[in-house]
């Protein structure tokens, strides 16, 4: 069902509106009409006959029709019983304003859930409770109690936080920032983030999406649609509650390095969301994705009549990691032609401090005609004879005669002396930022976000795999209640999604294994088997590097020896005899932890200290494309060491990457596995076999 | 001599004052007039008899008394005579605003240089050329053409940009920011950073000094006197140009790892100087710094009136690294008792979005009183029931009866309707940040700076050391034009300095290189020995492991037969015999590398993969004292690999320390020094001797 009717209602019910200044029924009331807003009002209210000069209705039905849209402020104890005349009505949209419920404990809660049931049996779907309602600038709609109707704009915002989205709104009223929507969704009991994403993705207006969340319920569903939404349309979130949370519990490498910011991060950066800091960097973000082209490349040039300037402007960009323009041979010197001699036709191009509007003009068109150029930052210090306002004037007129498809930025550095100028950029749609850093960065997500765009389409390779061997495993542990799986089983899983693993088996005699050990070869490795023992190097019940028949018999016997007198309940079933993985290759691991909101959530990340201390692992949400597990490698700076340094061959890239592809195959295969490390997998010259030496899986019950 | 003259000068004369709208001449008289400068003004301009009513001198001569300061505004070729006119009349302070000299090429500077050449001469002291002049709002001195003069304050502001001085001035203004006294150094041909510095150090009404560089003349000085001034006044400064640079030329590690920016880093750190990265965050800095006392410790409370920006703040306190503080059960006792059943008592302290003025004020209060708080954030957003304004004086007034030393930062949301609020807080010193994660960066740095400011002093421990020897090795190479030193050499340096190297010597036949060997023990290393082969390992001269006196022999002969073909103009010395360290101690780097403006640079890191690809290494200015060594360990991560990980014993980190001050101490007694690298430096366990298996020194001529 669309949710339009919540920012194009042709008639709206308040129900609560209230005669009394100060009080929520009045102000929204008052909100209402001080709008503009030219549907049906119906304020209802049974103790009164008219307020502000509309009539008064004493309930919902008397109002002989059923209105597009009910605005509900009454008490938390009467919303039901108003959601049930709703229904009665057949009123298909609601705004619950009212506090009182989820937020305030289990009683409220219960209240909240009463009314989810009325709705939903009704088919009303409702935005609230605890929330400031909705803004729709041209609707003329201005059903909340957040503040002034803003200007019309193209930018669509959600806000989990009323107060936040009050202040949001009070500051862009100051800047003359203009929105499509504004939402406050408050306890989303109903009406979710990612309904009004998705209504603001097909809202003809919304060019971009901004919001602010604390959560977000449905993972899945967000990191599909969203991304869906973000090819069209930029979405820009703020996060909080980032840092609080923690898998503190988990107990693998993977889950206690996927802290719980880690998920929506890589749910973000999947959906090609852009995670914005602070307020002021989502506006400085929201202004150009809502008012200019994105750039075709990193280009970066600079045009500025001071220095100073332009030198923290060539800082930014090189620390940003996008590219200072060289300009073509041709561009200077038709910069040269007509700029004084002191100016400077290199990048930035220093128009100089009595450079007056028409020296700007020249300059950006000259340089947005340059092939190298991609973006421009336009900045202006004012100097004595600086015309702020003429060039800004002059910035617009290049840009609308020319439309040239590239992302123009402005910095007029000062506040009365250019605040005319920033005027007439603001109505000419040139985002003005307050320094060259913040220029530079909304640049950089920029041009990530037409990175993320035009990237290769995600196609996920099927491997062919034994699929029914793992079933029979996790079904037999999960009848017998059996949650963490030993390595034998584990390893077989793996060897059914194509890992190979070292050769072994398990002798019970000493003289057994000094067998096996022949047949294997030297050098070899012996582990304790028993389910009792995870952790075997504590008890002794690991031996590397044996290089004879006598020498694995020795350990053999030691082990039965010793091993029973530490653990005496331990059922011990004998001792596994395993080739010994030569280290000639790298140690890496792959793991996979499942996030509760988004899913599997593979890591990569280099074995030993790498991992350990310096904690250079990389996560990305599972299913993986090839592309995606290539970029896990290169989002990790051991990916260098991987590649090989000074002259040290490399290890197998590839077969790296297809091993995440291929546990991120088993993992969305099987949501029952909860977490799982190989670890170490052991990585050799590209062409040799990668051995998964060890593997831990552990599942939960769905 | 001291500068005040330029600051509260008794009178003034204005060479080159015009009648002329929009010329200099008469922009800077009028401001001066303008601004209410209460001393004397004398306009000379040999053209006219008045300007703007009054009275105009013909030369500085007729002026009759020598005026305490100069301001020079003639074009630039008659600038050498004016300031041979001050000369004349003992004037003692000019500004030279004229532009046209050293920043438009070899003409201007020779006139610049033949400027200074008569000033110093005359014992005058110049501000300038091509600058905007100075400002003091104290002493109603407005004696430039920046903009209009300022409200008074306390701080000092520098820049060696006018026109961000301009733009800084227009910013500050709308913003009622104050100052003691705002300079334009231009080109600072006399006066320069260091001289307005020292100035504002010594200024009564400068709290805090601000500014904006390009370059720092005198790094040595600007260290020493920055450090001593930062105690009592903190030095706030953008630096840009930062990343143009980079000292690509250096050979050795330390040289390539240490960008052009990493000295002005060191120095800032030495000094106790807090870096800005734009104006904004200059800004924020300042206003906290100037009105507010430095907090005890890191931890924060946050009291607000909705959740959203609560989380935000506390998100930001997580990632900054400071702690939330934990409020004492008393605390909590006493803000529940007089605070709704809902509010929040835990940090962060929720009033609700109903709160007035009063629940403020009460909650702050408590709040302050808590010993586990170290400084307060309060959060504001305008709500229905909000008072913006008297929050803002409730706040006001619980700092200002209570003085409890606590920094408290105010972050009220939005604009218009927290505009009365703000003005409020402004005019109470409380400083107001747009975001919560403004005001948390705010306290972060004032956090590190009362630890620098608290941190041990500084004592560099001298080591007895054979400093003879190195003087007469290095007069020996100096002498012959030899800039580097080879191995043996070099480790003889060393050796002096305390730094046990391997044992060897130098073979000649393959008998000899045999007989060594037995005398040392095995396993053995070789290296081609010659002055004309630095790359030994690029033409096959390094062979390790060497098990036995015939695969001694065998290389040894082997070297003398392939080097040759290799390099037959090489002179080869013969072949250094030399134990080889056991790789049982980590290889860690130490290095030096000499930045022009700063001097010795000390560099550690760990060796291999951990410098090459992490580019994990810490950067300090020499002499170290023994608590910066240890610091520069602690600041790279490999440091936990060094204290030892998963019960790996850890290794001799004093060692690695002393190593440092050790070098340190060389390169500080010789500046012919201009890098050297000590690597590897093989450090095993506590107690055991660390060894520096190789050594690179390279000189420069004094």
């Amino acid at each position: 069902m669309s949710l339009q009717s919540f920012f194009n209602p042709k008639s709206v019910a308040i129900i609560g509106a209230s005669r009394q200044k100060g009080k929520v029924g009045y102000e929204i009331l008052t909100n209402l009409v001080a709008g503009g807003y030219e549907g049906k009002i119906f304020p209802v209210n049974n103790k009164t006959d008219e307020i502000e000069g509309l009539k008064c209705y004493p309930d919902l039905a008397s109002i002989g029709e059923t209105p597009d849209l009910v605005i509900i402020i009454v008490p938390a104890q009467y919303v039901p019983s108003v959601m049930e005349e709703c229904a009665k009505v057949r009123v298909k949209s609601a705004i619950v304003i009212t506090a009182g419920f989820k937020e305030v404990g289990p009683e409220g809660k219960k209240l909240e859930e009463q009314v989810v049931q009325i709705a939903r049996r009704a088919g009303i779907r409702f935005i609230g409770p605890n929330c400031l309602g909705v803004i729709a600038p041209a609707h003329k709609l201005n059903a909340s109690f957040g503040g002034d109707l803003p200007v019309p704009g193209s930018i669509g915002y959600i806000s989990q936080s009323g107060a936040l989205l009050a202040a949001i709104l009070d500051l862009a009223n100051a800047n003359g920032m203009g929105f499509s929507s504004l939402v406050s969704i408050g306890n989303k009991a109903d009406v979710d983030e990612l309904d009004i994403i998705r209504a603001f993705g097909v809202q003809k207006d919304t060019k971009v999406i901004a919001g602010y969340l604390e959560n977000i319920a449905d993972g899945d569903g967000f990191v599909r649609e969203a991304e869906e939404i973000s090819y069209t349309k930029p979405i820009l979130l703020m996060k909080s509650g980032s840092t609080a949370a923690g898998a503190k519990a988990a107990s693998s490498h993977t889950g206690s390095l996927a802290g719980g910011d880690v998920a929506y991060e890589s749910a973000f950066k999947r959906a090609g969301v852009i995670r914005c800091d602070s307020i002021k960097e989502q506006f400085d973000f929201a202004q150009a994705f809502a008012n200019q082209p994105l750039p075709e490349g990193a280009n970066v040039a600079v045009l500025t009549n001071a220095g100073g300037p332009g030198i923290m402007a060539a800082d930014a960009i090189e620390e940003r990691g996008l590219t200072f323009a060289k300009l073509s041979e041709e561009t200077m010197k038709k910069l040269a032609e007509k700029l004084p001699a002191a100016a400077n036709v290199h990048n930035p191009v220093d128009v100089l401090g009595d450079a007056l509007a028409d020296r700007y003009e020249f300059a950006l068109d000259v340089v947005l005609d340059d092939p190298n150029v991609n973006s421009v930052v336009v900045l202006l210090t004012p100097q004595a004879m600086t015309q702020a306002k003429e060039t800004a004037e002059a910035v617009v007129k290049v840009i609308e005669q020319k439309k040239k498809g590239k992302p123009v930025l402005a910095c007029f550095l000062g506040a009365s002396k250019v605040a005319a100028g920033v005027e007439i950029l603001r109505r000419g749609s040139i985002p003005q930022y307050d320094s060259p850093e913040s220029a530079v960065a909304t640049l950089r997500v920029m041009v990530d976000h037409i990175r993320w765009r035009t990237r290769p389409r995600r196609v996920v390779r099927l491997f062919s795999v034994n699929r029914r061997k793992v079933e029979s495993i996790l079904e037999r542990h999960l009848r017998q209640g059996l949650l963490d799986i030993g390595e034998a089983e584990a390893k077989e899983i793996i060897e059914a999604y194509g890992f190979a693993t070292p050769r072994g088996s398990i002798a019970t005699t000493a003289e057994q294994a000094g067998n096996i050990a022949q047949q294997l070869g030297f050098p070899i490795v012996l582990k304790i088997w028993s389910p009792d023992i995870l952790h075997k190097s504590d008890v002794g019940g690991v031996k590397v590097g044996l290089k004879s028949e006598q020498e694995v018999k020795d350990a053999f016997d030691l082990m039965m020896y010793r091993i029973p007198k530490k653990k005496p309940d331990a059922n011990i079933l004998g001792v596994l005899v395993q080739e010994m993985v030569r280290s000639s290759g790298k140690e890496v691991i792959i793991g996979m932890h499942r996030d509760p909101h988004f899913g599997p959530l593979m890591m990569f990340g280099m074995g030993g200290i790498m991992v350990e201390v310096l904690k250079d692992v990389a996560f990305y949400l599972a299913p993986l494309t090839a592309e995606e597990a290539k970029q896990m490698l290169l989002n990790t700076k051991t990916y260098h060491i991987l590649k090989g340094v000074r002259g040290q061959e490399g290890v197998d890239i590839e077969a790296i990457a297809e091993g995440l592809q291929r546990v991120s195959q088993l993992v969305t295969e099987f949501p029952e596995i909860k977490e799982m490390d190989i670890n170490p997998y052991v990585v050799g010259a590209p062409g040799t076999t990668a051995i998964a030496v060890d593997a831990r899986i552990s599942l939960e019950k769905k």
